[in-house]
């Protein structure tokens, strides 16, 4: 079989078959109705982007349709039941994910409104809050802003200068601005929309600054929307993306906030300033607060891969009806999907978002089980928050790169806007750097495998350290060690051998995949022991130099991760043709992870250079069996056309191609048609060219040129 | 010396430096004063973006823009000095390629109406073409659609279904589009402002058809602005980017096209039908028409490197001011490019920019040579094509990637398109697959590489190649052959042996990057060699197995190009400093490639795992050695900040960081900073804590949680 007959469409009748409905299914995961009933409300175009707003039209737009979405109220699951919630965290997330679909800008003023506003009322305030403030932020009567972000402090939280500095006299907290970079800024429905925020501030009571806090504070009047007294404010304008949400600036000069409307569920201050929270540790009430951020990683994982599924689905369906330059034979055309370097292209993409989708879903679970107080330990809340930290970075990013890839996949069509992919790409973009940039993100889980590495050899000293991690990289045969705990949910066969190196085996890509991150952690460990005995320049300066590395751990551990979630995320499929092109699927996933660091494998001993090759050659050859099955794959996802909604996707361009055909068939058989210039009888200038003027021989488009599309 | 106190800033006095001035003007090289010139020009704020317009307005405005050029008149250089042009051609592309800083909506615009529309009238009409049509041309009095591609064919040119059948009757053309896949689709001027095209169609005459020939071809009635009879159009509508252009749709119901509107200086109809050339191969005469489109080509390569070069002074002076989390002392925050993986993310970006600018230099070198006639063989313009189709999907490619580093490196403040970074990645997006599909014009390279390996080795059959890439393979010791030899310009050692290793030698770099480039063309050169005698439909197959391969060599290629001409240039640098710099830089970007590609180097026994590692190992050294001149190597693109114009690279973030800093200063000296919790005397619920409420030790961001700039 050849790679241009093997594979004609996925229509096409090929051994195993993929059991579409039910992979849709598995794919839906634990809250696959609340998904489709989210998709069928989706599916209605008052809640979809309008292509060629105004920003201000935009906004209005997307204003109109979270309140929309509020009155249809499903969308409010995760608040209590006496509030009109449902109490059902997963499910909530599950749902606001879909929203992207609809339009990401729609998504994020959910997520600013519900996500962040109202559930840091709900998470940071107490029963007092609730009461007087939930409400009204569920039902969008009062658009609220997360006052977190300054000019001068993204990511480094800890260090906002905004103050809010208690005054007994009063019993009001005097929230101040000291200086321009303690500008609130980049907030949702700061630059309009908002009459209320919860502002974060240093609070300083009695001499003493006790860090950050969430306090409550009215905007702008409700009626005439004027910013209130002491209030300042600066649109942030036009964005990359998400126009549809009106970010802006904000500024506070001794502005006068009741004491009661400090969140103070882990922290109070009594009427005479005395300052009081249940959790003793200044840096453990910090992060405990923040604990709540994660609900935004968690939905922003799972709305990246999404993004991913809208991309493929648009990329793979167009790339089986487009055709270009002939192949074997003379008239007809090849489809783009057949072309082996299309598929290098989009399959591994395709692969890793399958291992996107079941890791999110795993991660989803754990966060229902947290939310729920079903599993809440301390350790539960910090696995979720190691889990979130390295997913995120890794969906968003992918979102971004498979998106990029099916727009050039599509070429001049996939840069109109109509076709959707360059609108989903720009808005997608920010995912990358907010609640959380990725880079942060990925050194917080570098930190938690250093901890957990240290923890377990903590009775080893360093120069024991070094010689261990001397050893296992000299050492072909792996051991495992508990220090993968959160990723190694399934039976492990305890000591497991390294067969004679099948790389399709399960265990060997599972060997290989979990050896680096082991090794490498303990490298990094190694290298860094010194640092806990040097000067804090010193250390500083060690932390630096291995700051790549570290990141490149985290890296890794995402990796295993996704591609754990996808191994047992194979276990649940029943039907056998499914289960072998998944586990193609499954596969392609673990060798591109391992082919992009092939180097390192080689380095250190852990493949062979003879090995080494045969990676990349079974990669072709799973991308050969893999490609008659792709659009099944893509229409797994389950999306309809009222999702994607690409014209290019659409079935037009497999109707264009027909037409054509049809022309040049009956062009034919008329006996019209104009013989080439190469049977021409010889003219004065023209013939005695040995070439046909459409090209010659091969199915390879470099031998032609190449137009021009301006 | 450690990395946050070696390298603060760049003005900080460190051995060597960096004679800025002098460097700006090697950058500029050959067409220095024009380039010059045109920076002035459009210092002008006339011609910049303005940003938040409709798509209509800026459709508008870019017309008025590209008129204002025309009235300025040095946009001409390349037309007939009779015409009022200077005959100029590589001036005329230097210039061109300046007006992206402006925006990049203008240059495509400029670029369609004089590089494609007016250029086909140029290089494809004659006399009497240029006599009446040509001066329209270039004033915009007629603005111009360049009519080749189409919806169903783009990259495959020659298989466009428009024809234009002769009548002989009438002594004219008959031109028509079949059918829907034939429209002609993504012409810039097509939807609004063009009243004539160069139209591309099938020129059949006498039962015979002869390919794809130009004809010109009045669109709209200059007055009414209709559409004349038998022309249909469709607005493409918005897109990811460029919206200043009006690209549309074109359809031809049966329009009468005198014979003398045929394009005729390659090609001519007689009164009779009679059809004569001077190139009687079809397809040579095919490539020669297409061949005029290289200019497309080498100009969007210069446009894509400035644009890099935008982004990186944005993000480097950016991340130069720019502090977040504090490192060795506690009140100083560190500036981000002090961060290793900052300088890892933009510093290797850096180093391809600088060997995008020299090939690009070198590249409009041989450019001029060929338009001018100085040099202009056959040969001469085949070299040309081939560094083209190698370098415009090197540096565009380049110019996306380094764009989202730089939005990512600078946060939220990235994603504003105040800061232009997502405006002008949106727009150079379509760069990629726009005058040539980056991967088909891969394709092509890859093909002439192939070819001039053929030619060398076509006495040897298949198994003395197949022995011969084995022998090669196993081969530490390299040998040179002429197969690059567009590349070699550099004096030829000879024999080059492998030196100890030394990784930062410049001979050592040459050969592992030539090596790399010889041995895959000789593999696939060998796996392709039954295609010669294989059925066509066995040839097609095997083709497209090896067709990831066959872009890999093209990828290297390309890669060596631009080190060979960073190389070069580093020759005619004479200041010392600035030449140790650019040293360290030109390592930095071979150590990148051979990176990058690590693992064949090891597969293929040329790097030991001992010496693998050492790669990464002096890629960190130099990343710390050229940091403190950062600054230095992106003020010498000579850009001021009426082309920069993005707020964060204005001086505004160092404003604010030093006005907080002195905040704080004041605030400790005036006694009345508060106590940070730990040291605050114990109460209720409050202090045991060990941390301090900023947090604990370390330089690592990892170790706090993150925002939510939502």
């Amino acid at each position: 079989m050849t790679a241009t007959t093997e594979a004609r469409t996925a229509t096409r009748e090929t051994a195993p078959r993929v059991d579409v409905p039910a992979l849709e299914e598995t794919l839906l995961g634990r809250w696959s109705e609340i998904r489709r009933n989210a998709r069928a409300l989706l599916a209605d175009p008052r809640y979809h982007r309008v292509e060629g707003q105004t920003m201000d039209e935009h906004r209005a737009h997307v204003l109109d349709q979270i309140r929309l979405l509020a009155a249809e109220g499903d969308v409010l699951r995760a608040f209590p039941g006496r509030l009109g919630g449902a109490d059902d965290h997963g499910g909530s997330v599950a749902r606001f994910e879909e929203t992207v679909v609809a339009d990401p800008s729609l998504q994020i003023k959910a997520g600013v409104q519900w996500g962040l506003f109202a559930s840091a009322i709900l998470h940071l305030g107490t029963q007092d809050h609730h009461d007087r403030l939930l409400k009204d932020a569920m039902t969008v009567d009062v658009p609220g802003a997360f006052a977190m972000t300054e000019t001068g402090h993204g990511s480094d939280v800890a260090s906002i200068g905004t103050t809010a500095t208690y005054d007994p006299a009063t019993e009001e907290f005097i929230l101040h601005t000291p200086f321009r970079a303690a500008w609130k800024d980049y907030l949702g429905n700061a630059a309009l929309h908002g009459t209320a925020a919860v502002v974060f501030a240093q609070l300083i009571t009695q001499g003493v600054n006790h860090g950050v806090h969430a306090f409550y504070v009215p905007l702008r009047d409700p009626d005439t929307h004027e910013l209130l007294p002491g209030i300042g404010g600066e649109d942030d304008g036009l964005k990359g993306g998400l126009n549809g949400i009106d970010n802006g600036r904000l500024h506070f000069d001794h502005v006068r906030v009741p004491r009661r409307e400090l969140l103070n569920r882990y922290a109070d201050v009594a009427a005479d300033g005395t300052y009081s929270s249940p959790i003793a540790s200044p840096g453990r009430r910090f992060f405990t607060m923040l604990g709540t951020l994660v609900q935004g990683r968690v939905s922003l994982d799972g709305a990246a891969v999404n993004a991913s599924k809208l991309a493929l689905i648009i990329a793979i369906t167009y790339g089986n009806q487009r055709r270009q330059f002939s192949g074997a034979s003379d008239s007809e055309e090849v489809v783009l999907l057949d072309y082996a370097e299309h598929q290098r292209r989009l399959l591994p993409l395709l692969a890793q978002t399958y291992a996107g989708a079941f890791a999110h879903e795993r991660m989803l679970r754990t966060f229902d089980d947290v939310f729920s107080g079903a599993k809440d330990t301390d350790e539960d809340r910090q696995d979720l928050e190691t889990i979130a930290a390295a997913l995120k970075p890794s969906s968003t990013w992918h979102a971004l790169d498979t998106l990029q890839a099916a727009r050039e996949a599509c070429g001049g069509a996939g840069f109109l806007t109509e076709n959707r992919l360059v609108s989903l790409r720009a808005d997608l973009d920010v995912y990358v750097t907010f609640e959380g940039d990725n880079t942060v993100l990925l050194q917080l889980v570098a930190k938690r495998l250093l901890g957990d590495y240290a923890k377990e050899f903590k009775d080893i000293d360093a120069t024991g350290v070094a010689r261990l991690v001397a050893n296992r990289a000299a050492d072909a045969a792996l051991h495992r060690t508990p220090l993968l705990r959160v990723v190694q949910t399934l039976a492990d066969g305890g000591n497991v051998r390294r067969s004679a190196g099948q790389l399709r085996e399960t265990e060997t890509q599972r060997e290989l995949l979990t050896d680096r991150v082991e090794t490498m952690v303990a490298e990094v460990a190694g290298a860094l022991r010194p640092a806990t005995k040097a000067s804090r320049e010193e250390a500083a300066r060690l932390f630096n130099t291995h700051q790549h590395a570290l990141i490149e751990c985290a890296r890794a551990h995402a990796d295993l991760l996704q591609w754990e979630a996808f191994t047992a995320g194979l276990d649940k499929v029943q039907d056998p043709g499914t289960r072998q092109v998944l586990t193609w699927l499954r596969d392609l996933y673990g060798l591109t992870i391992i082919e992009r660091n092939l180097a390192w494998y080689l380095i250190n001993g852990r493949l062979s250079a003879g090995r080494a090759r045969t990676v990349t050659s079974y990669i072709d050859r799973l991308l050969a069996r893999l490609r008659p099955h792709a659009q099944d794959l893509v229409d797994a996802f389950g999306y309809g056309p009222e999702h994607v909604r690409a014209s290019i996707a659409s079935g037009d361009e497999h109707e264009r191609q027909e037409e054509a055909r049809e022309y040049y068939r009956r062009l034919r058989a008329s006996g019209d048609e104009p013989r080439a210039e190469k049977s021409a009888p010889r003219t004065a200038g023209a013939a005695r060219g040995k070439a046909r003027t459409k090209g010659s021989t091969s199915a390879n488009p470099g031998v032609r040129s190449s137009a021009a599309p301006v």
